[in-house]
């Protein structure tokens, strides 16, 4: 049999996906599972978006833009103005989810050998386009006990080396639910500012914030051509099904570059695009309604999870996610076991172990990142289920 | 200005969407244009494609399984068997378009500087995405004069070294219209079988062969493992914007491979792979009726064009192209002349410039690839305007 690439060897499984084996054996048990473990919304996807498709006038489902329809880029360049950014229509690159975004902006920004510092724990998928596009992540580590704050201006600077080329920040984050401050995207454009440093900006979960209101890295006047921001429809009308995303950026040249990627897939899926359209015209009252749900769901998440004993979970503001630290000695063992040797009334649980998040080898083993994105009923019932589990698993930390 | 990445700049610019600009500014004109550039077709959708996405029940529009649902693999399957192609659904590999299946084929098989062998001329983007994943093509140069038959075996094997890791054909071919016969196709199973290489094969127009049945690179016995099916729905179901594609083959880690890119992008759109399901029950006779209605504009096509006074095209056997050589000193230029300066009764016409089919240099600057995508009404207007055109240009070659 022909080898495959050496490249694809090197491609790291999706942590977040890689158990998925494992729950299908215990779903074939008749176990129920509480999926935790993806970002998959349980929340209905706004019926304007659904209807939007069902009733568009179309004869044949023909290619868009490559750059995405213009009347979407439009209406797009509106939603961005009521929130304080300021973009034209030519600026956006329509994409095939958040995730083509991620992709088309390390290949605009980095060459390969190209380094590109992100703070970690970091969304498992950096590592996967990372590896894809030959760019090395150069992880900048953030601490659980201060509730995975930006690392400090140092800590960025020492990672910095010739081939650094960008700085990739998730804000909202996933997994660790951290809101970065306009004090900490400050110290960001300053290295960027100093550091001659492209800002890669994954904003996918900007309407979830909790606490303060959030502050855009399109915001930072300075490097205003130096920031890249990665966007996607999924998370915030949870439509992740429906693979609509944005690249946007001042920066005209990587812009014809962006759109050189783009053409070569053709264009972005056509039917999406008139849902997403719709979705602009939601009343705001829309996100008022599911914030309060997700915040509601966290405030319990967190509270169950730290009365278990030896669990921290620092409170995040914003996203879906927290990334909580369990007394266990491997929290991918265990995450396994849960899956493999557990049940709980007939129920399980399935966790996304916090390792896959981490660049660092050794980093996050005891971590595990839980996504509330089931309704607080069954939420109680997965983290009753973990509770129980931690109370048997022979293998403690 | 922060410099973009070395790669995006040598990144080529679609040759068939490089012209949009200056169609664009002739349609602003008023100038009605005949747009023969690009495999978008005017036929409908069948309509229980658009009644199965507009009737799904879906309240969540929630990723998909990352190799595609299960249902539309089983379902594929069948699709494969009646053509005589035996695969399993985990063989299967559902993609967003037939884009991005050539992009996970190149990545799984090649490394950064090895080689692909393509005969040319080849579907433009084949070098874009040869150009993402840092692989060369080495050009095996077919001849407009015999129809652009398979070059001979000697040709290849010339132009393999160390590093050539695969072939990629596309049958029936775009640009060049030409259907490999099971001869043509028994020669690159002996070439992968004596050097060791990958075939990839991208059959998206395997249902529209005029003259003689297709023959499917996944039925060469003998390197039954070493082939890699790239396919889509696009063009088979007039259905370009549903972005659903599919990579099939029986090398396992290849599969795996090309699950943990899929994983990386997390899905496939969701809505179309329901729609795409629904085609496969389509009655035969819906592409005996397509077929029957691209042959007619095929032949009137390829009549009315050698009936152009220095103009050569010789009769494609599949897809809906075809390659003419017309009596112009570069294509390019006159491409672009058709759009910026040239109007009859108000009409003229769009084609794509054949160099950016060629990856040797100087190659194809006489020809045009012409899409018979229009009816036959138009696509008579359209050769009209390009007689005229022909009658009236500068700059004959």
């Amino acid at each position: 049999m022909l080898s495959i690439s050496q490249r694809s060897l090197q491609m790291p499984a999706s942590p977040i996906r890689k158990l998925v084996p494992f729950a299908e054996k215990a779903a074939q048990k008749g176990i129920h599972i509480h999926y935790l473990n993806i970002g998959q919304p349980d929340i209905r996807t706004p019926a304007p978006i659904l209807d939007a498709i069902r009733q568009a006038k179309i004869d044949i489902l023909a290619y868009s833009h490559s750059a995405g329809n213009l009347d979407y880029r439009e209406k797009l360049t509106k939603y961005y103005h009521k929130l304080g950014i300021e973009v034209e229509p030519h600026e956006i690159i329509v994409t095939t989810g958040g995730s083509e975004a991620i992709w088309f902006a390390l290949m605009a920004c980095l060459d390969p050998g190209d380094e590109v510092l992100i703070p970690e724990p970091f969304y498992a998928n950096y590592l996967g386009f990372s590896q894809m596009a030959g760019v090395q992540i150069k992880p900048v580590t953030s601490a659980i006990e201060n509730g995975f704050a930006l690392p400090n201006k140092q800590a960025f600077v020492q990672a910095i080396g010739p081939r650094t080329k960008a700085v990739l920040i998730c804000n909202p984050n996933n997994p660790t639910g951290h809101v970065y401050s306009r004090k900490e995207l400050q110290v960001l454009e300053e290295i960027c500012l100093e550091h001659q440093l492209f800002l890669l900006s994954d904003e996918a979960y900007r309407e979830f914030c909790y606490e303060d209101t959030h502050y855009s890295a399109l915001q930072l006047e300075s490097i205003r051509d130096r920031v890249v921001l990665l966007d996607t429809i999924s998370k915030r009308y949870s439509a992740c099904g429906a693979r609509i995303g944005a690249l946007i950026s001042h920066h005209q040249p990587l812009i014809a570059a962006a759109l050189k990627y783009a053409q070569a897939r053709l264009s972005p899926p056509t039917l999406e695009q008139i849902g997403a359209a719709a979705a602009l015209d939601l009343p705001a009252e829309y996100f008022v309604a599911t914030r309060k749900e997700y915040d509601r769901r966290r405030q319990t998440l967190v509270r169950l999870l730290n009365e278990i004993p030896g669990v921290f979970c620092p409170m995040p503001k914003g996203a879906f996610y927290a990334m909580a630290k369990l007394p266990v000695k491997d929290a991918e063992d265990f995450c396994q076991w849960l899956l493999e040797s557990f049940s709980y009334k007939g129920q399980t649980v399935m966790l996304a172990p916090g390792a896959g998040f981490y660049a660092t080898p050794g980093k996050g083993k005891q971590e595990v990142r839980i996504a509330y994105v089931l309704e607080e009923k069954a939420l109680i019932s997965a983290i009753t289920c973990l509770k129980k589990a931690l109370e048997v698993y022979p293998d403690k930390g």
